[in-house]
């Protein structure tokens, strides 16, 4: 078995101060004592789908091929709900089957989508509330020993997914919107070099307009550093995509946005 | 050597800001740089021992046997307050003698309590404010390596213990109380499945009443999809309690309850 | 290669909500999967460079010689500030060249500082806002498997470092301040014992007073529960420093005190 199968994450809106996320890692390692666990993050939003879905997006990909990300964010747990299991670009996600992995199938590439089998892989237990412990980490662990990926139970064609938005045309502007709020305040919309490139080239300006909050920023800057300290700046974050800022400020506080508001680029 | 025995977990109330708990993780790896570490909780209330108390009884048992649990919620420390060695259920538990491992002796698993002896593991250190880096992590990745559980100190049989509290008639009906508040707000009592069923009983009705801060339930869910946005629901819960909660709310804010509420089955 | 070198420490400002800190965990496991992670914390206060540096100097040493510090407090990211790598006292550093840090030229340990070659380290990337991932992740994980550390660059000697503070006198008392407030909210000064007794030999008194805030101190304690519930109490801590507290309370909001603050020995 190649080392890289003995890596699992963990995506969930647990929190990190009661007993969840640790039994969960105490199941696996039960199971698997050589397992290497890394937190994605627990601090997701209570039930905020969306939020996990983005968070796994942006950084499933930086992990050795073979990881296993395990995503918890559960509103519908012990309903009748599915489970999933996913393969997708050498990657491995097991989460219910309640639209967090729609990012996966926004890629151009192939994925394999089974429902876990849960008389095979749930644990026995009182309650009905905490797959994370009953089924997910069992199943995560199994895959990290000897379970070939088609053990987890049969192909499926219908999972749940949600509509990722993308940036509009609306005449002559390109309206996108704020897709996730970042610790710092940032605001990470869903515009990116690609559609900065176009504007320009339709615009014949050698760069783009952006309007939010009723604030308007001239142009892109490299870095943080180069920003304002009073008023919003953007940039090409990380991610590829662009991100209103304010210079060792919350731009999320003074421009009072959050996820959903419109970003336009003219 | 068994592999568990390399597995130590920390709960502590030290929060994730300073460099309390990355000291005793830094400890541990230098005594034995194998010992694989999982924090269970960090975010215990300050000096809340009974809250500590809560969250080890709800995940200790999750983890391989052989595995040590290190628990350093400790307002006493520097003070005379012994600090004990305990083996219960195969597991191995480090903490102050503050009553922290009260919960262990409320089973009817026989229970081996050592002092630790401070003149064998205590490290050299200016102050005597931080046990958990100076005392308990050493201790912790000793026994991961070499040391017989004896060795830890002498047998003692006068530890520090807190009465757990368990549901009491009152009349015809059962008055228990609200004993953990989770991260999402539920309410999580000390009934348990055993206490509905001897009410369905002695009521003679199908289902149980359950009563709590001016609020009716007439009888449990199966799982938190089932239940109300808008009134307070129950349901027997992953610890096997009954808890009570609102479907994608918090019942904690809305029915403005915390521990010690009480919680009438009748 | 010995086992401590493959152990890298992580201390951002990046929080634990978004992928910051995953990402990074991701990058070194694709290049050591045999690398074991610890977190000293994630939780600096956005920015602040000398809160970083305090936690640093106050748990570095707890580590195994080998270990490779990871600090990314970096609000010049992107910019044409340097990045550097350093090694001091056996242990290993990767930092922004920021002043981050700082304590480690204060100490009279040689320090040899190189400029981290960014042809060499830097991963392709589309912004340049995130070295964590991009540079200081893959350059750490580097550093585990073979190159030596010449590799990492030119040697320096001028890297940017600020102030560390020390007590001064003024007539017969000396003037510290407060450097760092814990989670508990106790002050942690840069007051010494050898100041202490210094002051006990310039007053003639068997014990040095302290005043904070308009409150007075007569005398150190020597744990937390010798303290006073509703005044100051002092002790000498963990860090070997002097340190203001309140018994099971916070010192920081009873005094309204906070990092600057001076604190007076006479």
């Amino acid at each position: 078995m190649q080392p890289s199968l003995r890596l699992i994450t963990l995506l969930t809106d647990f929190g990190d101060r009661d007993w969840f996320v640790a039994s969960m890692k105490g199941v696996i390692l039960t199971i698997n004592p050589h397992a290497t666990i890394v937190d994605l993050s627990h601090q997701i939003t209570p039930h905020r789908i969306d939020e996990a879905a983005y968070v796994l997006k942006s950084c499933y990909r930086e992990f050795p091929e073979g990881t296993i990300h395990v995503v918890v964010v559960d509103p519908g747990v012990g309903s009748a709900r599915r489970a999933i299991a996913v393969k997708s670009a050498g990657y491995y996600f097991l989460a219910p089957d309640n639209g967090v992995l729609s990012y996966l199938f926004d890629d151009e590439q192939p994925v394999e989508v089974r429902e876990i089998d849960q008389r095979t892989f749930r644990r026995a237990s009182l309650g009905h509330t905490f797959d994370g412990r009953d089924l997910f980490a069992p199943a995560a662990a199994c895959l990290t020993i000897q379970q070939p990926f088609a053990y987890f139970g049969q192909l499926i064609d219908d999972c749940n997914t949600f509509r990722i938005s993308t940036p509009k045309w609306d005449g002559g502007a390109l309206v996108g919107e704020i897709v996730y709020v970042d610790r710092f305040g940032n605001l990470i919309s869903n515009l990116t070099p690609h559609h900065v490139k176009e504007m320009r080239e339709v615009a014949k300006r050698s760069n783009a307009l952006i309007a939010i909050a009723g604030h308007r920023i001239q142009s892109l800057v490299g870095n943080y550093a180069e920003g304002s300290t009073t008023e919003p700046s953007a940039l090409i974050n990380s991610n590829g995509t662009v991100e209103v800022f304010i210079k060792e400020g919350s731009a999320a506080q003074r421009l009072k946005a959050g996820c959903g508001m419109e970003i336009i680029l003219s």
